[in-house]
């Protein structure tokens, strides 16, 4: 097997020399599990352990976690710990059922959005909300045609794989699907990237009005993370009002950017002056329970909801309304918002001025805890390798990151929003050595 | 809003009185929720605490749950809730980094189940792994083409919710779906059960393939649950056997009789002595947490997972692998197997006992514990009504069952695993008087 696309530029190769308890739990895996799962870093990591932003391997080695936004109150947080082992211990059912949790962690999500998003429905992952949000657009539109970007994930289902060029390999987009080049701040200048998106954007819309499925919905990842994380604000609107004009939907997918993440708004799109019609949201949500919600405008939903009944076995459960809530405690009691802010822009400073006149590094950009590295070659073309190099050494010094972008070329830096000033410090005195050792 | 389907014959209509805590609570979702969720019974539960078989509301009434399959093990059993919980407190990450749970629990999963099917991938729900398994088998056949049963319920995913028309409201079978009627045991005499299904089956792929979509799949609930729970053994073998002729896969969906429900094995195929290709697995499968499961021969699986990377964010990590192997542990120990088979055909035996003469109740079916009750009118036509009535009655007496089937006219009684002999007796007293008062 091979490929070449994103989701695999930071896989494990099967050729990679590991030491024997790794070897075996590799071909446990491979004899179990199959060809489709993939391994991070040269060296897989044994993880046993998690608390804030640290991990703890099978040997004691403490890493620190520079990637996972799922854990996004900090690792085995023990408030969360505690609400959801609570509600697991007292009552775990369905939404058929009348229970208070669903009821009271609406009202609080419900405030957190635009008040046009009204109305939300819960299930257990990003790829069921975008697979739904797809089907409460046609209905509302009575259009198919979907635009995305270039190096778009919004899930694992058929529908939404259709719309995910990034998992690569044998994916491919569905007929009804536009692809847009992302708003590349790296090699855009600043003021025409609102203007480039909205003619790809609105070329797409009539090429779909054209082939037939008219125009349904643009789906974007409000910092295009799988793109390679570009987070100039306001650069959507324009493109929105014209999905708008074309009497389709703008679906901001929040499964990333949401939950503080971007640190000047809960939701990424608040950042682009936007009205979505539809958001979707999962990852962060429970801090690492299966739970995803969509939250639409009630007139968009009703063609749906009053033509489909939707029920999702374990949506909006008892025991994940229950870690939800409580992550919603820790964003708000801890002031996670303004930590993503305030330590995310220190550590994009100290990147920044780390690596200014290094030939490697193209450019440092982000939003809150949401930063992307460009690696490039001495010419200024993307360093796929360079890239994988990097993140390795990180690796090996214990720092845990990924890469993105089209050509894997885009450090990923994603840390938990409990992220502090001292992990900054590691951090940067970790990726000075990596960037050192690696060029 | 109006929907003839199974899903809404046990549901909640706005028109009837409720408390006033209750109408609340339901105002309170239909403004945030919207129209597309349900609600259990005329007067809705409104539901507290679980402990084993019982539910309790918030005003501290007892019900007996004859009815979740879900909380298979019984409500917040203590050794589901400990160690969900102590992972919780440790380690809750993804499948991108190595974790003994994962590998501990695909070998002891995979020894369920017959060596030829000796690959397991994990996502959240039942309708992501259905979703993977007809991508899958589309793969591995290079065809399109799906059978399905007349009121299958497979997802709720754009691509399942295609093979699930039990859903009802505005849901269509795709142009790539045929539809072939259940073995119907209550009407069709036990010796041509398998024959007429086999027939049904073999026309609906001359015609999959004469249409040129191919034979990829048969995909059924190995004991017909949304269809009306039909539980003769042996019946699907010959029509597996001309699946396999014409190079299509079967894909038994264990979503509902799977992990010992059906009391004689721990898979519904089993029962029909048939090897399948791909077996999916969910709702009990974690007790209550969001965990399913898709197995396939490795053969069958190597096109899909050789070509296309297939990650799940939440699928098999520590928290869920953790819950599902002290469910296994629990079903193990308890020799849950048997208890489904020998309470299950206590209560079985008691039913029918009661009902022989009942000109109301046209049969009793069912195996382990998931048993079906045919309500019929006076002429023996499936009765809706009476049914509804029925569970209506239960509920007010305390007892937790719905319905299922093509009129919405068969009691479904699906008890956790660990419904006792006492609980028969309560079950069958409440129901003599649910009897008596409802006809």
């Amino acid at each position: 097997m091979s490929f070449s696309n994103i989701m695999d530029s930071n896989s494990y190769s099967p050729d990679h020399p590991v030491d024997p308890v790794t070897g075996s739990m590799i071909a446990a895996r491979a004899r179990m599990l199959g060809p489709a799962y993939r391994l991070f870093y040269d060296q897989p990591v044994n993880l046993v352990r998690g608390e804030g932003t640290r991990l703890y391997d099978i040997d004691g080695a403490c890493f620190l976690d520079a990637y996972n936004n799922v854990a996004c109150v900090g690792h085995c947080h023990p408030h969360v710990v505690e609400a959801a082992s609570r509600q697991l211990a007292t009552l775990n059912t369905h939404t058929r059922y009348l229970h208070r949790g669903i009821i009271d962690y609406s009202e609080r999500l419900l405030a957190t959005l635009p008040d046009k998003v009204d109305q939300v429905m819960y299930a257990c992952t990003g790829s069921e909300v975008n697979d739904l949000a797809l089907r409460v657009a046609a209905m509302h539109t009575g259009a198919t045609g979907v635009v995305i970007t270039r190096d778009a994930y919004h899930g694992n289902t058929a529908t939404t794989t259709a719309i995910s060029p990034s998992i690569g390999g044998a994916t491919i987009a569905g007929p009804h699907v536009r692809i847009v080049a992302p708003p590349d701040s790296y090699r855009i200048p600043a003021d025409e990237l609102a203007n480039r998106f909205t003619a790809d954007v609105s070329a797409a819309i009539a090429d779909l009005q054209s082939a037939g499925f008219g125009m349904s919905a643009l789906i974007v990842d409000t910092i295009f993370s799988s793109d390679g994380i570009y987070p100039d604000p306001l650069v959507l609107a324009p493109a929105v009002a014209a999905v708008h004009r074309a009497g389709g939907m703008f679906i901001a997918d929040e499964v990333q950017p949401g939950f503080a993440r971007t640190g000047e708004a809960m939701w990424g799109f608040s950042r682009h002056g936007v009205l979505p019609d539809i958001v979707t949201m999962g990852k962060p949500m429970g801090n690492g329970l299966p739970i995803a919600a969509m939250a639409a405008q009630a007139g968009v939903l009703e063609a749906f909801a009053n033509d489909i009944p939707y029920f999702n076995t374990f949506g909006g459960n008892p025991v994940t309304m229950a870690a939800a809530a409580a992550v919603l405690d820790v964003i708000e009691d801890d002031g996670l918002l303004d930590n993503a802010a305030s330590v995310g822009g220190l550590l994009r400073a100290e990147l920044t001025g780390m690596t200014e006149d290094h030939p490697r590094i193209g450019e440092v950009r982000g939003a809150g805890l949401y930063i992307g590295v460009e690696v490039v070659t001495e010419s200024g073309a993307p360093d796929r390798t360079g890239a994988k190099s990097l993140v390795n050494a990180m690796r090996e010094r214990r720092v845990l990151i990924s890469v993105c972008g089209h050509d894997g070329s885009v450090l990923k830096i994603r840390p938990p929003l409990v992220f502090s000033r001292s992990d900054v410090d590691w951090f940067c005195t970790e990726f000075a050595a990596a960037l050192a050792s690696s060029f």
